[in-house]
């Protein structure tokens, strides 16, 4: 079983997207029949600021964005339960698993502190990761070897693939509008400033850092807009 | 009352989109781990009659329209109904109307004939066209007139609008996703063919119209597929 | 034109519906395999105010209400936006309408002071509102009278109330769960400690007050919890 | 690690509901502005029917079932994609998991016959039955040992957990309005008589047939009207 790989990252990529600042802009302004194309920098950084301040969503439902991701299963699991959105992913019953297993590294804080509600996160001893690791990698090595002699055995590979943990890798895309995405983010980080504290598994937190920093890139004056109102989708 | 409009048609324009055949393909493929970049076209048309005939409809919902629309309020109030859409409206109450009513012309059938369940809609006489229009002349103009008149007294344009009729008209743009569109279109037209016979109204059904010969114009296979599957939304 | 009914009120009516307080507390509970039927007022109580205040949305989504309401159509307009809700309506394409108008009463405040964004309104002087009540008496004995007529000549019904104005009654039923109930509240009322200040139509809030009431009788704890947090849908 | 338990079967209970056929009636019955509580069981059957057969899905939206389940997360990771739903799980993160896994008994056909997209099931025969219970056994034995050794070294359940295999059990409840209920039954069983020929997972059929008897039960009309109709949601 030596050719299993143990990943410690996610792989998020910006596959499609649809609309621009200017396009917010433009859908909102036709309620007063205006197309805002004549709009200087500050006027529409000040518009798009007010529409997320006063919660006026749709206009940010026109624009899109379709995400390549690989993640393990655990954190699939969780951005599946976003229902405003849009998910193909790879099919275990329709093809073979590949043996791409999850594996934090070290700096994981994985040790929590605290009561329920309020929990912390601390960095583990340096037994808890080896630990971990020799858990991890074990128990994959394990499963792997099973779920392939099972589909050698002739077993099918929905069944056959129930003995994978769920740290190995699927895969697929996602679209979501841009409000969609303002309501994950702001469920899925735990940065300052935020007015609703987060609470995400540091997993899908790197998920959606990347997710954050390709909206912040193709709509520079939404996100902005996102970070001065406490980070509140609308 | 000389600045009224009578118009018997709607205005659908093409304001944006994402995707297009291929990337229905793409999105399917990720449940098989493949892109589909290499298909020939006859296999692509067979995939996407298969991913249509089973009712895979995920895969569509990656790709998006963004619709500028000018429809009556008894047609916005219809096309309102579809949920999963994102629609951005004047607004009554942010800015005032204009003058501009629907007058059917002597093209659209006025008597309904056949018991409940199953209309049948003929053309009417020229005595009952006219009467039509007679009506819709004298209730706009006098509406209109009252509505100028309540502003000019300075009572809110929210409350002054309420004496409009339904046939004044109201614009703005609608974003929805191919799945959805298509469920949109198997319900607000009744083409042959169609296995669901849709039993729209006429107005909505122009609207609809507009809206497939974009759809067909920019996702070719999907339309295609759509046909020949008896225009059920996947 | 005789047989014209003029109302200033709308109707809201319980009709139906699922769950009650301890149902929140039961589904949040299913996280962490507990029922929470054991719990004290006060720690009930508790747990939804924590529930609310860290948006734990979803347990609230499995109570829902049905409501039977007859409103005007401009009110039905704003209602209708409202996606996350299932609505059936009276049809004016199956039955002829009922000659039922709204007619604003002299509370309803009619005068629109201040800029764009920030409006207040103002109750009108006594000449403003017979104004609009002439204006409106006028367009709506008008229109009926050539809506009865247009029926008597044979026109199809769906075309015949294109002539009728947006004050016209109509009636249905809408269930909503409790998650969407409190964010249609926050956008439809205008209360004190409201976080994001709403800015709802006066008409529109009668209803979304009645609304309220029959959600404060229902589920007591959830409606506290509400308020508490200033009036945001988790 | 004698404290295992292994099931072949999933639970599902009905936990809570609202409405009933004659609801469906009534909602439907408000387009027409009657309430159908006159009607006799035959009408009322024809009514129900004539819903499903064209298609108009609104009334139906109005009734909704809470179900309770305990399921492997192979079948919850396909449930959570059905997005017009609600749904409280067990969280791995705020409790620890229990030791209770899924093995499939002898009945469940394990072998795939035949090409892509054309699959049968067969039986398997002795020895891949014996291999698939040994490997399973094997394998959730060996992670549930480590997710306890993780554990009690102090490493965060959210973490240890994900050595887990995809055949250990949750828990939850999820509450579908029977719109969307009418739709994963069509997706997840594989009846005679169906227009749309599913393809379910084993498993997940096991879950949607519990489901279907609940909803027969508790709306027979509709279920009928269901079955009449080649199994197509409305």
């Amino acid at each position: 079983v030596s050719d299993l790989t143990f990943r410690s990252d996610i792989t998020l990529q910006l596959d499609d997207w649809m609309g621009d600042d200017a396009k917010v802009i433009r859908m909102a302004k036709a309620s007063i029949k205006k197309t805002g194309g004549d709009m200087e920098e500050a006027a529409r950084m000040g518009f798009i600021n007010f529409l997320m301040r006063e919660r006026h969503g749709v206009p940010f439902e026109h624009c899109a964005i379709t995400f390549y991701f690989e993640v393990p299963i655990f954190v699939m699991r969780q951005l599946a339960k976003h229902r405003i959105s849009s998910i193909s992913e790879a099919s275990g019953r329709y093809v073979e698993l590949e043996p791409v297993f999850y594996l934090a590294n070290s700096q994981r804080p994985m040790v929590q502190i605290g009561k329920a509600g309020a929990y912390q996160f601390e960095r583990g001893t340096y037994q808890q990761f080896q630990g971990y690791r020799f858990a991890t990698e074990a128990t994959s090595k394990r499963a792997w070897a099973y779920y392939r002699d099972l589909l050698d055995e002739g077993v099918a590979r929905e069944l056959a693939r129930s003995v994978l943990p769920v740290n190995v890798y699927t895969s697929g895309y996602i679209t979501v509008n841009l409000r969609s995405l303002m309501n994950l983010l702001s469920l899925r980080t735990a940065e300052e400033g935020a007015v609703i504290q987060g609470h995400p598994q540091y997993e899908i937190e790197l998920l959606a850092q990347e997710m954050e920093r390709v909206f912040a890139c193709r709509f520079p004056l939404v996100h902005t807009a996102f970070l001065r109102n406490g980070r509140v989708a609308p």
